[in-house]
């Protein structure tokens, strides 16, 4: 057997390990249990088909209050021509009488075969006289027949005997539990759950909670695992971080391999980390494929564990009573969750005996072209929406230790390897993360960051709305209305010529659809530099001394406009200001530029700096306003965001935050036709 | 307040039960609680938005393996022209070097701007010489130069201090609590599970695994409550079934009351049962409903009770603090899930602070007509099938009794009131209990009921395929194939021209799609009799004597073919057979009006006699074939069913059976052009 120590195709590592674990026995159902229909039986999957042991109804029963009667003796019975049927007390007993009353869900008695609702009856007490007891009532009085297995359920409606009830592989949902019990079982028999070790190893990872050092990594994978495991069907269990110790590393595998089915090993987000893995892979078992061509997830190791622990060598054999399979997955927390999907998940499906989950898939239309290196099959997350009749996806960030984007994505799309790329308005195939139905519900928000979004996307939520928002800028915002990409835009573009915001803009940039545009917020600009202003920055004018590094805000944000406004105001060429050319995409991206040192000033607005803890220089202020297509104004997607521009929390709230105006809040500002 | 005791509409009674709970601070988030981050916080629903505390990255680091270095001093380095720079052991030392060794995730030494990947550079050892190693390395030749930030991830990079990481609303998952944790946080605030208290009530109840005797019901309503209730986020308590006993019942809600957050009183299923339910929620709260205008379901009953227990009359007062709603679901199973999920399942969202379920809505071809009295919303399940491009859904059996109809149902459609009916052929909305997805795994067979076909459903399951029957006879199943709703018929219908099996029948009712005809199974058809057959019958001329009653199966059936065609070889009018009018839709239908004395004799297949211990007196030899259309016969949908068709462990399964011979499975015996 080779073994496979540089990148390969995903297809081949998975079925390199699929078939390992094929001939060690481990490439399906582990094992099942017998559990009580009462006791948690709802979500496990079902190894055994059941089949009914008894009927139901298990007898013929009366499907209506009403009265059991021979529907040869109500033959004749007409409105105008009544039957007359004596009532019996005990139903089975001799005593005369054709008639028998029976609640619904009481057993026919003998020899009846048919039933009249009592609606439809009239009751006669022991003097002839109408009653409305049932205890007092001797005879009924019929104004209509009823044809033979009337108002009767009978035996083996629903379910008869010996048929198939539920296959084998089905996950109990809470009918089912009802549909097992009624045929006759009390218990059922699932697979049983596989017990997963996650083991955390790194000298870097720092466990949540504690102090956190310049260098140091918050070990949250075995949480973001853990949790993943349980919803898959697992058992998990996570261990304290491991230091990158070999001998430390192999022990505690070589243990875990004794009492758990299968090993997670998360090795440091460092190339060097994840030799360790391998070399414990190695130590203790097989190693089946390192290196996989996926992105993000690059360094997957893929294994089989001995737990005798002491073979080694090419002569090595594995006998399926001592094998566990381990998977080294890398530390970036995106590459952590998508290779745990990509290998364990579908392990685990099998053992459970379901099948391998599957998201569903929308064709989208993609906002901006990506590009790959091409030898990779390379899983991009996306945010989706529907504009007006068109799904939309807008790539995210991609970087592995992007978890942020992670949580943010509605779904995900792959480039397969050997693509290059894909250009904007293509169409492709999205994987979704959320239920289909939730894009409708979804606010498509694109254009200028401001704080006050974050605030907006946190009241929606509350209105059954889901806020999506993609920052590129007010003129990106302006392009991508004018394209129907989005449902709203946010921009702040001043005009030179008139001193006016956005709707010289709007003019130029949206010509195909009639656009509103609202008042939002007023807000401060100026610039921020870091606590006691140690580079005594005071204007404008400061940005071109010498050993003044600025950052700047990208090409098209409206702080850029703003910036080149009064740089040209002030004739101060641009390529007189170090770090012009160094961009930032958001406020807070310019801030976390300063507080980190990067740079010693950016303009921005003063919520960004205080967030922060930065010294703020007030310079300008300036117009926020939201431009919305006049369809989607009136639509009902965005009633709620009208109700949060007219909430008198929400005013408070951006009140709250520094240098914030909302005078204008939700006014309609200009209607433009196109 | 006026107390409805009618049914009202659907829409009345939730506005109702809301607003009344609103009036006494029940129609909100329950209450909240803090939770550390790796204890199961996934799935719960967030309380109070999540905003960064940290940001992340926390410093600059280095996003490969490589060396730091000052982006100016790479300034002009070309492959003929490499640059030399010096490598610093300790990078914060004062030591001389303008390079330094830096692991991913490593943070950037103060002063440093740049990285260059190791794969980009030349190690050199002290002497000038290429080295392979780290530790030898003291300077470094480069033949490019790097721009400022090039490999690094810069400080929040992707989250930035303050900014929103996670709404309120937002149900956690994997991902999240990563997002979560590198945000700086080690717990969330979540909502409070709600304690649902499940009361069965009802003299006919029996503890499930008990002697089951006539007239008995199975108590499982309360454990598919529960597994609901879990599913959406509550905690459930199962009491004990308490007996139609006013007193009994008032004191179990009472201390219940006390306890839980919200009762659950499932009455029994008879008409009189639900009283006690209405009389109870009277004594001790305020009855706001009773009677909603949904079919299955009307009896549903909304109250609130007022944990003193002891307020009666109309001047009763609610206070908030002592209020606990109560439900009282109608006991026939699918009434029960139906209205928990109507008027629990939105209560349950609204205290955990997430939004209400729904289910994705697909339109589908109904493939028979239904009707409904027209004054309530009736509910309707289906099994939904896609077949070619078309999504078709047929009715499934209505009876709120049919808990198995409700596990079968892969949706549900809504008649709302007023509206008394759909034909075949009309677009229907559906919403789907599972996801869509799964119906492109589903194999749609119409026709002749055997079974067999659960043993097939059954290998299917295994192979990644649901099976999905719907028993419409043989000629309705052709009928359906003709109209392309289904991927295949199973038929067994006699031409009594020429003794064949389904041709005649193909060529006259199959004109628009051409079929192929596979063997199935061959297998015996006879009169199914009681135990002993007391009445002595012995062939088809028995049926005509008196006394003998029969149970038919209805009008194109293959069986009812087969009969036709032997009386009237053997001149026995139809007219003679009592019960000839008396009809079934399965062989296990009729097999069970025999086990339950309901008929005398029916015309079978001996595994339906066997599976409930009746004689069989064995007639006639059958043949069971498959009609496939050629374009699914060749698809990638069916492909299993040839595999299943052509499995030993099948073939073996089958000929346990009774009667049966498998010896022309899967093979092809004509192709029928159209």
């Amino acid at each position: 057997m080779s073994v496979y120590l540089h990148d390969i195709p995903l297809s081949e590592a998975i079925n390199r390990f699929h078939s390992e674990l094929e001939k060690v026995g481990l490439w399906k159902v582990l094992s099942s249990e017998i559990i009580p229909l009462d006791e948690d039986a709802a979500g496990r999957v079902l190894v055994e088909p059941v089949w009914a042991k008894i009927s139901s109804p298990h007898y013929h029963a009366s499907a209506m209050d009403g009265y059991a009667v021979f529907a040869s003796s109500t033959l004749g019975a007409q409105p105008s021509n009544p039957i007359t049927l004596q009532v019996r007390v005990k139903p089975d007993s001799k005593e005369l009488g054709n008639a028998c009353y029976l609640d619904t869900g009481e057993s026919l008695p003998m020899g009846f075969d048919a039933v009249i609702p009592i609606e439809n009856i009239e009751a006669l007490d022991n003097k002839g006289r109408i009653t409305d007891s049932i205890r007092k009532t001797k005879a009924i009085r019929i104004r209509a027949g009823v044809t033979p297995w009337s108002h009767i359920r009978s035996m083996g409606e629903d379910i008869v005997q010996t048929q198939l009830v539920m296959p084998a592989g089905q996950i109990l949902r809470p009918a089912d539990l009802g549909a097992i019990a009624v045929a006759g079982h009390e218990s059922v028999i699932v697979a049983v759950k596989p017990r997963v070790a996650i083991l955390p190893t790194g000298n870097e990872l720092v466990q949540l909670g504690s102090e956190l050092k310049t260098g140091g990594i918050l070990e949250f994978n075995s949480i973001m695992l853990a949790a993943q495991i349980k919803d898959w069907g697992g058992v998990p269990t996570r261990f304290p971080i491991t230091r990158d110790n070999f001998k430390l590393i192999c022990n505690r595998v070589a243990r875990a391999a004794k009492e758990f089915d299968l090993i997670i090993l998360n090795a440091g987000s460092s190339a060097g980390s994840e030799d360790f893995s391998a070399k414990v892979v190695k130590q203790l078992g097989i190693l089946l494929v390192h290196g996989v061509a996926v992105r993000p997830g690059h360094p997957v190791i893929l294994g089989i564990i001995n737990i005798d622990g002491n073979l080694s060598g090419e002569q090595k054999q594995l006998s399926s009573t001592r094998c566990v399979p381990i998977i080294g997955v890398p530390g970036y927390p995106v590459s952590t969750m998508l290779t745990s999907e990509l290998f364990m998940e579908p392990l685990i499906a099998k053992w459970t005996g379901r099948r391998s989950n599957t998201y569903p898939v929308t064709q989208a239309i993609l906002t901006r072209k990506i590009t790959s290196p091409g030898g990779d099959d390379d899983y991009i997350r996306v945010v989706v929406g529907k504009v007006g009749e068109r799904v939309l996806a807008a790539p995210l960030v991609r970087g592995a230790g992007a978890i942020s984007s992670l949580a943010h994505a509605d779904g995900i799309m792959v480039l397969p390897r050997g693509i290059q790329g894909v250009e904007a308005g293509d169409t492709v195939s999205v994987s979704l993360y959320r239920p289909e139905s939730e894009l409708e519900k979804t606010i498509f928000c694109i254009g200028s960051h401001d704080m006050t979004l974050d605030l907006l996307a946190q009241f929606l939520a509350g209105r059954n709305r889901r806020f999506s928002s993609a920052n590129v800028g007010s003129m990106g915002g302006l392009i991508a209305l004018n394209r129907s990409e989005a449902h709203l835009a946010g921009s702040h573009l001043l005009d030179p010529e008139t001193g006016e915001y956005n709707l010289a803009y709007i003019q130029q940039y949206i010509n195909k659809v009639p656009v509103n545009l609202y008042g939002f917020v007023e807000r401060e600009q100026g610039l921020m530099v870091e606590t006691g202003n140690p580079k005594g920055i005071m204007s404008l004018k400061d940005l071109g001394k010498p050993g003044i590094r600025f950052i700047n805000r990208q090409r098209g944000a409206g702080t850029r406009v703003l910036l080149d406004y009064h740089l040209a105001k002030n004739k101060i060429p641009e390529s007189s200001i170090l770090g012009y050319q160094q961009e930032e995409f958001t406020h807070l991206g310019v801030a976390a530029a300063v507080a980190s040192g990067r740079a010693d000033c950016g303009l921005g607005i003063p919520a960004a700096a205080l967030s922060l803890k930065l010294d703020f220089i007030p310079l300008f202020h300036e117009t926020y306003q939201l431009v919305i297509p006049k369809v989607y104004a009136e639509s009902d997607l965005l009633g709620p965001l009208f109700e949060v521009l007219n909430d008198n929390d929400f005013h408070t709230m951006v009140l709250n935050m520094p240098g914030y105006k909302v005078n204008q809040m939700g006014i309609l500002m200009a209607e433009i036709k196109k």
